[in-house]
This record gives C-alpha cells, structure tokens and sequence, in this order.
C-alpha cells in the first residue's frame, strides 16, 4: 500500500517551505528576509521532475495551502500556519482517490460486490487512518523554528 | 491509496472459499458434498488472471490460509476456521510493502529524512489501519451459511 506520488510531493513542498526560513536565515546570517523559495529550487533540493512538483504546488495552491509572490525575493509560501495545516486533510484532499480495493470504484464489475462486506470494513480502516493523520499537523512533521524567533515567514501569514 | 493486486485476490480467493459451499449446495440440493474450488474457477468467477491467482494461492498456502486437496472432488480450501482469520493479519502477510511514502524503505535519499517527522506519524495511521482490520475476521466479511448447517467444508477443518 502506498500514497501516490502526487500526495508524497504535496508533503515534501509543504514540509520544505514550513522548514526553509529557519535554513535561510541559519546560511546569510543577516536580518535580511530569505528569499521564498521557487519550485525549481525545492525540485532540485528532493531531487525530483520539476513538472510534477509544479503540478502539485498549483493543486496545493487551488486548495489554499500555498500561494506564489511575484516581485524580488517572491516564491511560494505557506498561505496558512503549519499548525493549521492537519495531515489528513492534505492528504484527503491531494490523494487522486482511495479505491484501496477495486470494488471502492462505484462501477465495480467484482461478482460478489453485492454481499461482501471487504469494502465498509476497508472504509473504517481508512477512516482510523485519517483519524490519526488529524491529529497531527504540518507543524508537527516539519522541523520549525522556535515560536520565539520572529520570522519574517510567519508575519506573512499573519 | 491502494492496496496491491495481490493483497485484493487474497481477499477475493479467501471470500470465495468461505462462501463456496453453501452456493454449491444450495445449486445441488443434494447431501453429496460439493466439490472443493479450482483456482481456474476462481479465476473465471472473478474474471482475473489465472497465473495471477495462481500465485496469491500458493503464497496463501505458504502462510497457512489454504490448502489444496488433491483427488477427486479435490481443489482448494480454508485451512483455518473464517473466524480465525484475521484480516489485518492477511494483508500484513500478503501485501508486498508497506512504504506509503519513498522514506518508509531503508535506503531512503530523501534529504529530510533525518529530521522530518512524516513517516513516524503515517506508521502510527498504518498501526490504527490494522488494528480496524484485526477487529474483523474472513467471517465477517464473506456471506457465510448459518453455523447450524453442517457443511462438509467445515468439518474438514475440525
């Protein structure tokens, strides 16, 4: 069983951009607000295709969880709080369909779909998936910085 | 999210073994006990690959689910009671890997991996996965015929 890709990436950028001020400001040193990072950047940095990762910064932006500044220093940023951000929802959201057996699809052909009880009992596991996913936000899987640092990032989204 | 074609006919075969001889005696009438499933009529039910199934079947057999009986009337069977097998155990057995994301395998290069907290978190959904799935056994998801029938089939696994 594995989330697909598209979900995998959706993680990396938001843990990558909840993670990169602290980077940032660690590399200049200065008081100088980092750049926002641009998507060629978070691609090279996973080391992943740059298309896909752009697909997925746009459906995460369709969503509201991230969006784009233009201008010098512009990138992509968090449009809400890591602490706002709950996993399951992310992933609900991002994840193309849960069809963990091929009789979820509503146009199931399988001879027995009428009786067998495979897919509500699949259904509660996934539900407990979730239900654990929620308990936990972006904050909680992103190595922040501590909330006493004022970090220009966060006074964006302020 | 899906679970692996091989972790969907497990469940499909385990299903059908469990369903089996009641529909073969319901479509007798008689007392003469049904023959036991061939893979090939598993195959052709479900219209799935023979070779396929095949093969979930022997690794079936392998863990202890199944069995085959050779001779006439022979074919494939439960080797333990429905109500003894628990479904979060079959897809801990059958499915391939558990990787819901690339950093779950060892040989993770993902450069986060040291401090991302993501498969820590996804590994405590997996747990609350299968632990919905270990509450429920191939009883109750397969239409099994009320226990006061004495059927063949089960008296060949007491």
């Amino acid at each position: 069983m594995q989330l697909n890709q598209q979900t995998d990436f959706a993680f990396r950028i938001l843990i990558y951009l909840a993670g990169h001020p602290r980077t940032a400001r660690g590399e200049t040193g200065s008081g100088v607000p980092p750049p926002l990072p641009k998507i060629r950047e978070i691609a090279e940095y996973f080391d992943v295709s740059y298309n896909h990762l752009m697909k997925v910064a746009n459906l995460l932006a369709s969503r509201g969880y991230v969006r784009a500044r233009r201008g010098k220093g512009g990138g992509l940023e968090l449009a809400q709080a890591p602490e706002q951000i709950p996993l399951g929802e992310v992933a609900r959201e991002v994840e193309g369909h849960w069809h963990l057996v091929n009789c979820f699809a509503q146009d199931t052909d399988c001879p027995i779909s009428h009786g067998c009880q495979l897919a509500p009992v699949l259904g509660k596991a996934l539900e407990a998936f979730w239900a654990v996913l929620d308990q936990h936000t972006l904050a909680d899987i992103a190595r922040l910085p501590p909330r006493d640092i004022p970090l220009t990032f966060h006074a964006v989204n302020r």
